[in-house]
């Protein structure tokens, strides 16, 4: 069965390759993207699976039904593109200005609808239901994640698999975790309010940037005195602007900065600790001070027992030398909430190519793919589709 | 004949004024002076003073011999004028665009060449010399009276005085001190330059928002921790900037500031600390580090003696109740070369008059003075002279 | 065969009790251990083991081959005591004054004895040769394995376990990992040397205390700033003593501190950041420092397949849900040397009882444990090597 | 009349020798001052002044009315000794363990008897009245200067004078100020609370070491930030101690320091900025913080035209060359609570003498005087007495 649905893949493949390139001529802005879900929802429906639309916002559902009783089986696929400038010089070019699939999110949906194809031809074969989640809006907080789920997205789902183009993995391989994936990413600015003055006064005034100095300090002491060694954070400060001249005392001072973690108790300990440190030190200077802390996407946890899955599944389409362990990448994204639900696995597809100058990481202007990871996607996951399937 | 100079004084007190006006018409910016620099020549000469120009670059001095024999008495004025968008609407408004007397050097002007016209009516009874010393660029770095001083103004001159309009204090009224008047006002620009990066990797880089807020802590303790107590000294960073963003690490930051003093060791131990702290702490945490400190004018020191009569004589023209002692402000100016080479007093003439609007301080596009204080200025200064000659 | 070396364990249970706590009556300190060596050694001759004593100092390494060729195993047993005065009413009570085994070597050594009985009894079955490695001087630096590394302990070993003794896990459960098992633990003392004087005069001193502060603020920012956030780092600084009264400046600051981490390139990075730091922030201030960095024991790290062995060979021992997987512990010891060599194992055997008051922790004049101990670690390792030695 | 008085104090001056031996040969601790307070009322009662006992605790003053109607000036001498073991091996050596003049109050004594049997010779032709107060327990808070104000020491008083020893200057010159003359010393002890722990989870302490070395940081940025740089303040940590050893966070710090100024506002600044800093610093790092702030004395500021009067009737006694100005002194003393009353003066009188070995200062077990200075402190008071008494 395995080696059928490998097959139906392998016809797909110019068909993905089209879908994709089609999508990347024609990218919607996050929470824009009535289009790409018309289209989408046409395909499927063309295919003959249960289609919903207008899923929490413009997210897309297709339900293909396995003739035989079984497990339900998620792919997700994001479909949402960038504000970025393409400066590609290819056939497939963006034609919308300033709007850019820079993300491989056109390809990931290419990868989803031609397994969609090709499991829609095994459909009699199938023992349970595969889900396509055609999810809306990833690169914009607050994403389409979360109102998909709330809106029954993962209604009767057991499993859930997706995975993401990699420019800094060459094609053929691949990147899997047991554990944390991507980290949880969240933003700070701190406004600091004193009192402005001549810098020749100093006691008439509240230094901002003195207590900028000291609050920056003590920002960077949260890592190593409060967090556990054993787990991870980061915090930094990215920006610090103050003042205008050498002899004023500004009024105001802002600090910007992102904080990086994986464990929710980490986390939560981190804007609590950020908020108090700054509460603190700005007050205790006599200054005013406005945290504004936001919440970004929670690190994407996957499920060990779906890893040693999918690791074994893809070792029947990629050699085992290709298929690599990873460290946790400490960028974010929303299907955390995915997996927050239900088990689930999230892997990167190399899809670089050096020989052929497809080296732009993701959000560059010039990122394009080898669309030979369209393929590899598609087999790794069709595998591990099948297999667990197969194995329930 | 301090009745008569009074009287004099008083008769050129119209003539003052229009001095003052014409010359505030007609602003010149610092090392451009060479009409004023005329205007005042010939009137010198026209007084039949003997006259040197081009006296280190824009300057002039020109000199009145008593009959008798006698001490030389130094009166010095300033003429430049500053680069602001006069906002006044008065008749004698700034003629020149962009370009003001924002500071009272017209003002300055007119005294002195009243005090000229009134002392020349005496000269027969006059025991000894005066010397009007005409400094070009007072507002810019280096100044022009380094450059005078080696041109030979101070030669053969005893004692200095020289005042300066003050729109912090209402007229009729006159600020003096028997010790430092003015401060040393010295600037510094530290750029930091590290290895940016993302900022969940700080690893990989050199934090220079981490090591900025380290050294404004560090140059924070300097004047704590290594000044005398008994002497003063103030550091203020007025501008800190770096980064553009929250999660990336900035390859350069940049902190100016500036920092006041009186007494020169103090001063030279500052800028001493300043860069061993910006090198030690830069360098410790890995990244590389450039000091730019420029001094400024050094501070302005009264000769005790000499203020003692200063104020003895101003006791003629105004209330003892008018006459206040101040404490040294921390602004700067280059008389303070005149007063390190012979004994020199520096006063504060009052020029606000808060029922006629004029309050704004000098540099505002809005500084204007209550020509009351052209008279009181000339008398206090004549009083002075008067008593020095005669009693020497 | 497993179930015939389980019936020998389970045979020679009190013998293992007898041998503990005779070692336990009679502890010797580090590099002391000469009778106790003796005993080991006559044990084991007795046994018809191949002994060789005074390996690397008092270490005896004895030597159990089977009739069949095979791989070789090393266990492992530390057999030094601890400079503690023992507090515990029992009747194997140290009888040497300040001398006890508060930190289970007794059982450790009984446990290897206990196999080695056990072991000898089926040596004709056995397809392969189990190495005995008593360690002496696990509890002072520089450690004994070293030494008897050196000098050929583990020539021809593949593979080594060991177990200690856990009062934080109840008896008949283990601790295991498959990665880092316990960190390196390294120390620093930095003396900072400067001009005391009255504390009304800093200017004519550089204030320790105030140099002192400032590192300590910097060197909790290493952590925070220069180690990778997927791996591990702790600096503490334990100890901070300087000055004697009020107004006094002293001229010395002592500071002590503990570094922890696991992997070596974070380990020597945190040594340097920390001279550098100390360094830099010193002098930079004008004081003097001295930085004294000793290196302990570098972490001990399981080897993933061993330890699956290990896992799975415990199972027929304890119930699964028995046998837990171990965040890594910050303790240190030198069993790490033998795992940088061969692969190798180490595990926790819950020794505590709290129906029996057997609570305390090592090092504590109270400690003594289940001896049921010794029959859990005992199995575990005799299980293991039955498993290793047959799939080999 | 001038002549006179100084004939009769350089007859007087064997017996001032005589009483500040004997004086010396029986000191008496703060508070316990009861024979010599029980001495002076004698003596002064024997020479037939009005004495009253017992005033504000053991302080004794006694009236010296002249013939004439005038003026009432005051002259303060304080009488306590020190808990310190003499070392000068001298015929009039401490009689009493451990308790010594090693401040010269002796000194000041004799002085004060000397002046009162010198003017009680001319109390006929003296203008007005001299009052000898006596002042017990200067040396230790809270001194006793304030309770003999509340008992009426100061009632009809106009002006008060007093001098001090001074070893750091020889014998036969005076220091005088015209403003403060000596300092106001205020302690603090900070004790900080917080959760102790193993160095390797500083995640479940809170770090009192990390925590003051914080404080400490913004402690020292008060000075630089918080006060007019043309006052003076100081502030330093004098200790600092945490911890015992390298691996375990302490749950207590403890840090110790003195604040010294001269303004009344300034002083009262510092007191609630560190308060205020060590609240928010300590509270916002979760710890928990005691600030215990001890006012010793305050500043002691002569009043500049009572202390002209007394530079010119130094004149009569010494060269002018041996009269100095001199800066502050950051030391503190409680006759600063008389010239916050009334106009005083306090200067010192130099007692060191190279040549013979008397160059230990105050507060050390050598410390001894050149007895000239009784003379000339007597001298020098003695002409300001009687300027004081003749010019009102």
């Amino acid at each position: 069965m395995k080696s059928k649905i490998f097959k139906y893949i392998e016809e797909s493949y110019q068909e993905m390759i089209k879908i994709r390139r089609h999508l990347h001529m024609y990218p919607e802005l996050s929470f824009q993207e009535k289009e790409t879900a018309q289209f989408i929802a046409d395909y499927q429906r063309e295919l003959g699976l249960d289609v919903r639309t207008e899923v929490g916002g413009n997210g897309v559902v297709a339900t293909l039904k396995g003739k035989k009783p079984g497990k339900t089986v998620a792919i997700r696929a994001d479909f949402d593109a960038l504000p970025i400038q393409e400066e590609n010089d290819v056939p497939y070019k963006s034609t919308v200005d300033g709007v850019m699939h820079a993300c491989g999110h056109d390809a990931h949906t290419a990868i989803a609808l031609g397994l969609s194809k090709s499991f829609s031809q095994i459909k009699d074969q199938l023992s349970g239901t595969i889900v396509f989640i055609h999810q809306h809006a990833e690169e914009q907080d607050p994403g389409g994640a979360q109102a998909m789920i709330a809106d029954g997205a993962l209604e009767g789902v057991d499993v859930i698999f997706a995975t993401h183009m990699e420019n800094y993995l060459e094609v053929d391989q691949i990147w899997h975790s047991y554990d944390y994936i991507l980290g949880a990413s969240d933003d700070f600015k701190i406004t600091i309010e004193g009192v402005g003055g001549h810098g020749a006064f100093p006691q008439d005034t509240t230094d901002v940037i003195q207590i900028g100095s000291q609050l920056v300090n003590q920002l960077h002491q949260i890592v190593s005195r409060k967090v556990d060694p054993l787990k991870s954070a980061v915090l930094t400060v990215g920006s610090f602007h103050a003042g205008h001249t050498t002899n004023v005392i500004s009024n105001q001072a802002i600090l910007e900065g992102t904080v990086r973690s994986f464990d929710d108790d980490v986390r939560i300990q981190m804007s609590e600790w950020v908020k108090q440190v700054a509460d603190y030190t700005v007050k205790g200077l006599g200054a005013d001070v406005t945290v504004q802390y936001d919440f970004g996407y929670p690190a994407t946890k996957n499920d060990a027992r779906v890893n040693e899955r999918l690791v074994q599944a893809a070792k029947d389409v990629l050699p085992e030398a290709n298929i690599h362990e990873m460290k946790p990448n400490m960028g974010a994204e929303d299907f955390a909430y995915f997996t927050r639900k239900i088990p689930g696995v999230y892997f990167f597809t190399g899809s670089a190519n050096k020989n052929k100058g497809l080296i732009y990481p993701y959000h560059h202007p010039k990122f394009d793919i080898d669309e030979k990871a369209l393929l590899n996607g598609a087999k790794v996951i069709g595998s591990a589709v099948i297999d667990y399937l197969n194995e329930s």
